[in-house]
């Protein structure tokens, strides 16, 4: 997986290649053995040293964290880029992820969703649906240049999605006005992206000037400069002339 | 954690309580390494061992597993015990875990959602709220023995859900009839339980017979006797007479 398509717009400022591979190389060693805590039938001994192993691994990465508010040096979040996504990050343990490139019309994703994800058994979780979803339909606003943060979700489940199988979602803006956009998306079989799944629409809103200094004044990037989202064209944003589309 | 306790009703046929402890502990010991996962700072090295760590693990687990469509021995999928539930299950590295209580009108639970399910910067991601939402709603649904897919979920996004912060969630049927049932649920701070954050409706429907043998024929319990899920009371699921609530 290219290391920059891990969100829509793929661009965004410079990062440490080397860093940002070693992420993605602990992402999906998380990622498989969360896959494989949820299939094994090892003995109970052996679930018992795993859990040993597994905390041991936790005490080496706790040997230095990043500061509350403070983002990954991997992270642009005036470009999307946020590698702990957890729908669509790389090091993202949660992430099945979903891999979001952009279309002429909207944003398109592909993913296999694993036993991790099941709800009734065999398919994926009613709620994950939601999770997905979300952020697929944000990452249409955020390609139209329409950042906003989700104030309504409206999921209709025509079929169960059935795990450990190719699907397709897509997204793409059908209404902006002011600080709102609207945005509708789907989830098919690959083998049958024509009859959608899952149907989804989704509000979202640019929170006025003082909402996102009241949100986000705490954050900062890797260097400790401000660094809140918000949309590349806004005003509400403190971004500068030559920042992500 | 009660290790019954991770989904509504409680109740369901006996375990084995050693395997559960393994169970819950290696689930436990997961969720410590997710986190750490995503606030850790160390250099590039150490990632990179803490990725071999992991694979090295991952194979461990994987030496036995179960076969396709075979719940989990501990599971109890007419009492809707799921201990590898995303949302809620004790076995899970992906669930916050939100613990589902039954109370009088429905069910309660209270979680903190901690930096691994972050959106925006400092705040819940939005898809997340839409995911635990479904299973909340989902539990109340269970608990009133309406079991049922979700057919519609709707997510009003009143407030950002801010992480590390404790929150309380509730879930109560509004509304039934035949197949069909209609949910409410919030999510609030838990020192501001009456100013929601969230407001959701969930519209949760139980197959029909013929759905249910097409979708659930090839699950069975841990000893191979078909085991689909279904209302305790419902003539599509065969349910022994002294079965689940």
């Amino acid at each position: 997986m290219a290391p920059h398509s891990n969100d829509a717009p793929a661009d965004g400022s410079p990062y440490d290649a080397d860093l940002m591979a070693a992420v993605t190389e602990l992402g999906d060693a998380l990622r498989g053995l969360v896959d494989a805590s949820v299939r094994t039938a090892v003995p109970v001994e052996d679930l018992r040293a795993a859990a040993a192993g597994a905390r041991e691994l936790t005490t080496q990465l706790a040997a230095a964290r990043r500061p509350a508010g403070r983002l990954s040096p991997l992270d642009d979040i005036r470009a999307f880029r946020q590698v702990y996504n957890m729908v669509s990050g790389v090091g993202s343990a949660l992430a099945p992820p979903v891999v979001v490139r952009v279309v002429e019309d909207g944003v398109l994703a592909e993913t296999t969703f694993g036993l991790a994800y099941e709800g009734p058994p065999g398919f994926l979780h009613g709620g994950m649906t939601g999770l997905v979803m979300d952020q697929v339909l944000g990452a249409a606003a955020i390609h139209a240049g329409l950042w906003g943060m989700t104030a309504r979700l409206e999921i209709d489940y025509r079929g169960p999605v059935p795990l450990d199988t190719p699907v397709v979602l897509v997204g793409r803006v059908t209404e902006s006005a002011g600080r709102k956009t609207i945005v509708t998306g789907t989830i098919a079989l690959a083998t049958d992206p024509d009859t959608p799944l899952i149907e989804a629409r989704g509000v979202f809103v640019t929170p006025r000037a003082e909402q996102m200094q009241s949100y986000f004044s705490g954050v900062s990037d890797a260097s400790g400069r401000p660094s809140p989202p918000g949309r590349p064209t806004d005003a509400t944003a403190p971004l500068p002339a030559d920042g992500a589309r």
